[in-house]
């Protein structure tokens, strides 16, 4: 199936953290509704410590951008709150989306402090979406990341997502499907996914199966006349090796010999387990049944299983990807950086109290260099809109100014595309496979240390000298006004 | 406003995992489609190593339930996938749940292996809605018992949920939202939940109208202007103490002296910014100006902060609270614990590998104990369905059957009530707010050592003699069926 416009069916419009709200009718109060500016979608840190994340929800986004429009429920609502100008309602009555928007494409391994998606739009237009795109991008980018760790520790075997059940409400179960196969996953076994977005679906049969039949070998017998060219059974009911494991032999026995055929463990040691029931089924001339397993599993228990060769065939991954449970949290953040007034773009800074939150002012451009010798990545950076990037290029730790390093017989790539223009979409949105694809060869091209799932290799993200010579400027700017 | 139907946008039916499809088929296919079961859906253990859940979503999956449906289109789909009998596709077509459910009312503090919502129904009612029942419930459990705690650990000072932004996608927003609500939080940035739920929404302005308007002192006159009678300054875009607070007071000076002030901090040390953004406050004769502080905050650090003493009147929580960050999974399961034919109600165990997932079978029914004299809850006990529960009653410990009290002067309530008959909801759903006036209420029933959030008293769960001879039986019954 593929392309149900899920979206469609709700309006979002009203996903916003309710100071968008007041801010854009204080812009409108204050009469500076028409000021253009630029907002910045990038991240902090990578989750779980790891050396990259993979960009996904853009798609989603640009859907929603499209469909902001509030109905006339919507503005009586705010009308009610008592706090709103009849300007800002009258406003609101027509709103669309007029800005350009630039992204990195889906399924891109991103850095921190890369802006991701860039915003260029008259303040009401880009405050008002940002709760809904730090929404969908968060929580696509936190999958998708997830499941690139999970499937690299799988090497070669297919991973499938399992994790609908435990996944934070029922767009989590779709959008995080999504993600995940994006990251690498070759299957969901979330049939709303599999309709919407054409991802293949798996699955079998529960323990209540086996529970309802009493025992395993009845169950399977069952289960083989409803299915008897494709078995998967679930052995570990009762117990895995005095029951499950010579009952699924039993079944198997009466099947055809070219049926395809298999058993899932999703209890006990796995390594154990596994390595038992292979020697089980080997010996009983089932070389070909597969072994696949599941139970609360991601890259740490999977890479352990892989390290101790245990015989699985393919994971079975639910909670721990669905939910990203060792690290929940995508920070992603949408912060101003430059306000134009009279077509003068004037970049804009915020210091905070944490170091770490200061953020890149300035309407930007994103480049990755990679190494035209290994065709790996080397670094990011970022310049200012239409600053030129030739060899050779001088590379310096913001810092650390006085680390730097001239580089050359490299190809700078700009890692944005234009997606939006004048509300318009000027982008042709991949399909999802070609997403996934897209992403396995992109991460091709990182260098080994950055694969890595614990202490990675750091990987550059740098300033050219204008950005960062702007950078300091503001920044003594600022301090310059504080007094002592 | 509240009320609004958003599920009811979106057609939630194909929301299973894929087995859930091929099982249903299969029990058609081997004639067993009218066999009546019953399912339990619990949990095994408490998120956070806390001293209960708190139980939310069933308002949410009776919507589902009602609303279940497939459309020609999924049908079509459906058959296109090559394994389905034409009659299953002819039985979906005018599917609909026509069974029974009962359930734990929302915001009851609920304890592991307590069966919180039962189905009885024909097995494949019962086993199409497992991933809609359990990913919905799992995901409002987990935030409303996240709240809870988060509240608690603020006393008596509001805690308002800043989390869409973080949340998994739309759903998780908005269900979130409420579930954070029934968890005890006062209010949500969330307009859409406000839309959808009427939770108070709160709000001011975010970093980039600071920035916007370059300084602190000019975006609060501007924000003042706009809103004279009620501000929040966000003082911490540049420096808290040397640019924000000064310029908030400078502008609350040109403020009517009864319109309500406040600042938020949003980074650095919130316990050192607040003691000295409180002093400088009062020193200006702003008193009753508010504190409200945010960033990545949850129970531990707003326990810290109080333990500290900080000057904080109220905390804005996000993430950590909409992802439940430290625990993202709230692991409910939905088990058959029997199934009835010709009347006779037969029960049904799982062993498993792992001793923490045998189920308790058999048509159950919950009961909380309540001491008559303190009022307090003391175990909660889970006999067979229709068995009586009478003083003095004998509790004993499953593990330690020697292990044994004879209670009396107690009151038992049943904890379940029946929620639909045949398909009808009987039930009359309380508003939000009497959810979670209830919920608090209930929670003031808990002995003090459960509301620990580290190390809580061990709270009883007991089986009744009937229903632990039934469990002995069929764990018996099992292993004697298995051989050595």
């Amino acid at each position: 199936m593929g392309n149900i416009n899920w979206k469609n069916e709700k309006n979002l419009s009203l996903l916003v953290d309710f100071y968008e709200m007041t801010m854009t009718n204080g812009y409108l109060v204050n009469d500076d509704a028409n000021v253009k500016v630029y907002f910045d979608y990038f991240f902090r840190t990578v989750p779980d410590n790891g050396g990259f994340a993979i960009t996904a929800g853009l798609e989603q986004v640009i859907d929603y951008l499209k469909d902001i429009h509030f109905s006339p429920e919507d503005i009586e609502m705010l009308r009610g709150m008592h706090i709103f100008d009849e300007a800002f309602l009258d406003y609101l009555k027509t709103f669309k989306f007029t800005g350009d928007v630039w992204a990195i494409p889906e399924g891109t391994p991103v850095f921190p402090n890369v802006p991701i998606v860039t915003i260029g739009a008259h303040i009401l237009e880009a405050q008002i979406l940002e709760t809904a795109l730090l929404t969908i991008m968060n929580h696509q980018s936190l999958i998708a990341t997830k499941a690139s760790r999970i499937v690299r520790s799988a090497g070669s075997k297919p991973v499938v997502d399992f994790g609908a059940r435990r996944a934070h409400g029922p767009d989590a179960t779709i959008y995080g499907a999504r993600a995940a196969y994006i990251g690498g996953c070759v299957g969901t076994s979330n049939l709303l996914a599999y309709k919407m977005f054409d991802i293949p679906a798996v699955g079998t049969m529960a323990h209540s199966w086996v529970q309802f039949y009493g025992s395993d070998e009845l169950a399977f017998r069952k289960y083989a006349k409803a299915y008897p060219n494709n078995v998967i059974f679930l052995v570990d009911t009762f117990n895995v090796l005095q029951s499950g494991v010579p009952s699924a032999i039993r079944v198997f026995r009466d099947m055809e010999p070219d049926a395809k055929k298999g058993i899932r463990l999703d209890s006990g040691d796995l390594k154990y387990l596994s390595t038992k029931a292979r020697k089980m089924l080997d010996e009983a001339g089932y070389e070909n049944a597969i072994i696949t397993v599941s139970n609360a599993l991601d890259e740490y228990k999977i890479r352990e299983l892989e390290m101790q060769k245990a015989p699985i065939d393919s994971y079975g991954v639910g909670e721990r990807l669905m939910t990203a449970r060792s690290e929940a949290v995508f920070g992603g953040v949408y912060k101003l950086a430059a306000v134009e007034k009279q077509g003068v773009v004037d970049a804009r800074i915020k210091l905070s109290e944490d170091a770490v939150k200061v953020t890149n002012p300035g309407f930007k451009e994103a480049w990755r260099l990679y190494d035209n010798v290994t065709g790996k990545a080397f670094a990011d950076l970022l310049t200012m809109k239409g600053e030129p990037v030739a060899e050779p290029y001088k590379l310096f730790d913001e810092l650390m100014p006085w680390r730097h390093k001239n580089v050359t017989n490299f190809t700078a790539k700009k890692l944005q595309e234009q997606i939006v223009k004048d509300g318009k979409v000027v982008y042709k949105f991949p399909t999802l496979s070609e997403i996934r694809d897209y992403s396995q060869e992109e991460i091709s091209k990182l260098w080994d240390g950055l694969l890595r799932f614990d202490m990675p290799d750091q990987y550059y993200v740098n300033l050219s000298f204008d950005l960062w010579s702007e950078k300091k400027r503001l920044m003594e700017e600022s301090y310059a006004t504080l007094g002592d």
